[in-house]
């Protein structure tokens, strides 16, 4: 079958691979109809993620089960599928915690030996262990670009809000509205935030969080901690979401927050930074971090698309044949796309 | 000044009446622009609620307060308020655990010696007691319509779903569509739930509904049982409201939940009465009952009208003159009425 | 094997049967060395839950692991295990929620058909279903007795207290002290209740909660709530547990609760009562109702018995030779014994 | 009367003052019958936190009500009372979210203009504003050293486990045993911890957290993190409490907790300083910081103490007079002494 395999930092190439097999009683065999290219994708394509060249990417995908074992409840041969980007075993310490997001023997689609070794989705077909958990039937009527967020990318945006305790009627600032950002944005407004401040450099992506319903705010044009002060009867925002990953959005996020409040860090971090803990410790805030747990979320977050809650598709910028990967990757790098969806 | 009081069972009539005087120093008077007629109001009217002669009725009100005691901190001279239908001291035991609906010198707005020997709002001018949490600023840009629902009525629905625990996704059949149910619909839908599905027998009731984004099934013509297990995979909903309060609809919410579900008996209760504690039981349910703790939910409330997740204005059937407001009670004596709005 | 069947009402005995073997990938076997007889068996007994004749009851065991399917990867042959009183997948609607009890393919061990047809362990060996879920290890130190709790009794009265969200410092009456409600004592203490005040009509069982550390009140020769409103300023108990399953206990126990209080109601039942709504609606009550979550709470339960917080052990009023059983059943049935293990 | 205050940096003295007057309706005046020394009072001693000379320290007391405003209802005269270091007014937006200890007008006893120029209590007397959420009475039976900790060092070693979310069963790593941590050991304890593991480097202080049940790991001698991988079955602790307020402490802190695990930074920080966020990413920590929220705590922690649950007053190092006040902070000044009571 075709794969979009990693080959050398800035190159990725399709190539035959041969089609999966089933090894496990819980196995499932998926045939790919679509699925993301997504920012992690972009770490391993700049070599940020060392993965051995011939290794299948893509870890966002809908399709169909082409075969299962017979520890396979949960969904059926012919069904319509998508899957969150990591499995979960559901029987571990944490997965009986419903920490699934650190279940002991988790693997990552598409991101090599360190996380699991477990091939990709950029492909014709795709292995799925511990399909009952990893994989969901798409709820009748929802589309697939929308269903292709729910066990990533929008998984991610409600974990931001959900997981650091927003309650309704709180305000929100989301900090960088990439992909993440904006189903933040989105995932903010179905739980009934306040106020959502959405803050970002680019026009495209502030007027797409307007359109989410959030007030954009320019982080440079405009003043941040300002206009959240005017917002919020100059107490800061109950949460602030930081969707970039860099010590200055952390600090920024810690500014915003009110005494008291909740920061989530989404955005990745690998490395000691500085942080103004006088900051953290004087108004008292409490700090979520990490990758989200979508294995728990996905459900919810299906429901939430089923009821027109959370639409994501808008930000699907463009719609690509697998075989042009290598070209979507590339655009990618050039940051002329937000959220591409290959095709088989 | 002019107000509405009690004379006798099915009678009210509009009285003068001295005008209040500041009492305490958290006290705080407010010339009433609007008040409410609510399904409470119906219980003294009909005796069922004993209230001397003379009383003046009346508990959702707002208005701008005309005069303040110094340690009136919160709102102030001037300003537009809405008001909470009962007081709270924010010190006692009960405050002290944001139970405000149990304070322990609670005093209710218009119903007589037995809930505090407050006077009503149904008038030209109330006293307010512990007006810093009594008393709410209407946030700029909210409707004096939308504002009257949000310290009884709207937070009455909110703490139906709130209360019980509703999560973003989960399913919620509303028993009984009168103001509060319908509000539970629209603060449902707030909170992020997916399936809303709505039960009553009035047409223009569940139009409303169905307009509020809930599936509508009329109790008898349709099979509440049968569509709600159809809604979620033969399971029953997540959470089943009562706002009815009689055993027959605490039954059918009983039935209506789903295994380890919940059940929010919202609907006033006084009297023993039959409750199939098997199914209770097997099923593992929680049941939630209660009057609203609408002083720990009036800021959430108002932050979601502001933000357009709620808007109860649509309920409001009528608006009238104070002067007409034994009429209103007739009215909605008759259930000619949803909701009346008096003005002075 | 030697296993102890139900024969007829009022009738076991030990007869021959065949031994187990595996058949799902993560079925185990384990070798009984030691299991208890429980409340629930005596219904059985009685003939109110209904068994076919030959069936083995029992559903409390601690053994060795036999034999273990390759999906068993958190056991090993060779591990002394203690077991839930049911089975759970992991991986449905529910197990994903937490709600373990709440399986939809659950088991429970030695029930007979409507409850999953699962023979009991009451015998030389029994088949585990499930077993990453349904087994764990007997942490090194903990002793038998205290162990064969964990899953079953212990596990029940910790829900009675958790899962209705009782918080450091809070008051508890438990009603009824068969070994359920002496759990729910050692549990509340455990978990940091400030008063915990239990009730019942025998002295012996009154004497072992005070020696577990709460405030014996006899039902009838003192009175219960003048009791607790003594002790808890006149307010009434944040958490008052039923632990018999009775309406008068039920009742009871929402006249101990203080307003915004819970109830759990964690005696089995099984059919209608009255139950007095006014007073639960007044209070503003939230009532807990059903089966303990036993998976759910099983490595909390061995954690606290591990650090000593609980230990069930005085309960254990006899051992008896698993050949005894009929006589522990009988001896159970005429109420001499509180918690009798058989051993092997 | 008598008063201790601050008159340079390393110099402090008994001065006569003023005796306090009542000023708002909820003023108190309470006869100081103890006072402690805190770690905090050494911050002002050497000139850390800023306070004008002639300005009476102290935050921590326990007396007798000599004189009360009449919106004074929960203490009256002659009433044996504790106090919360701070005030809190109940009905401010973070009072009313139960967020005591960010109360917009909150003011500290003793700690100068900065923090509400409110006088301190190492004094004959002290105004309490607020008295009604400030002052609580002491529990019959509970002596005055321990009641001493209730509002500030027990309730800020409550907040470091109970806010930060532990649940029954849970293991968790306390780094600093001064007073804070060894009231956290305590306070986790008593809220069902499993292991309790206590770092240090002062083999008494290790020795104390030995008596109140805790695992001692000397910092330097032992290995922390090869102790508490074994004792958590490589996992590391749910809870990692951060009680001495250093860069490094934190550093040991979140490498201790386990995946999916909570950090609690109860120490004080005022700087910026580097934080490992990869490692918090990775592991997906969520840190709660800032100061305890005793307020908010401490009915809970009266309610312990009562119970026998949590009993400080081992910490109690020595007793001495208010005149020998200068000696007390100059013992404690060489760190010759854990806590010392102050009597008039």
């Amino acid at each position: 079958m075709r794969a979009l395999t990693f080959q050398a930092p800035g190159k990725v190439q399709i190539e035959d691979r041969p089609e999966p097999t089933l090894s496990a009683d819980d196995d499932a065999i998926v045939r790919v109809e679509a699925s993301g290219v997504c920012g992690s994708d972009l770490h391993i394509y700049h070599g940020r993620v060392p993965v051995d060249p011939g290794f299948t990417l893509g870890h966002e995908f809908v399709g169909t089960v082409l075969d299962a074992g017979a520890g396979v409840t949960d969904v059926a041969v012919g069904d319509r599928v998508l899957a969150c980007f990591l499995t979960a075993c559901g029987r571990c310490f944490f997965c009986r915690k419903r920490d699934f997001h650190k279940c002991e023997s988790s693997r990552v689609f598409g991101h090599g030996k360190a996380l699991g070794n477990l091939q990709g989705a950029q492909a014709e077909q795709v292995l799925v262990p511990h399909a009952n958990l990893t994989l969901r039937r798409v709820p009748a009527g929802l589309g697939i670009d929308a269903a292709l967020f729910a066990g990533d990318v929008m998984g991610t945006g409600f974990h931001a809000v959900q997981s650091a305790g927003l309650t309704p009627g709180e305000s929100v600032a989301v900090l960088g509205l990439g992909p993440v950002g904006l189903c933040a944005v989105q995932a903010a407004q179905a739980l009934g935030a306040g106020n959502v401040l959405a803050i970002d450099t680019v026009a495209d992506r502030l007027a797409m969080a307007a359109r989410f319903g959030a007030t954009p705010i320019h982080l440079t044009d405009d003043d941040p901690k300002k206009a959240i002060r005017a917002a919020t009867h100059g107490r800061g925002v109950d949460l602030a979401v930081d969707a970039v990953g860099d010590p200055k959005a952390l600090d920024l996020a810690c500014r915003l927050a009110r005494n008291a409040g909740r920061v989530s860090a989404t955005g990745v971090y690998t490395e000691r930074c500085e942080v103004h803990m006088g900051v953290v410790w004087i108004k008292g805030l409490t700090i979520h971090a990490g990758q989200a747990n979508v294995v728990g979320h996905v459900d919810a977050v299906l429901a939430l698309m089923t009821a027109g809650h959370v639409d994501p598709t808008p930000i699907v910028t463009k719609h690509m044949k697998l075989d042009d990967a290598p070209e979507a990757y590339a655009a990618y790098a050039r940051r002329e796309v937000l959220k591409v969806v290959l095709e088989p």
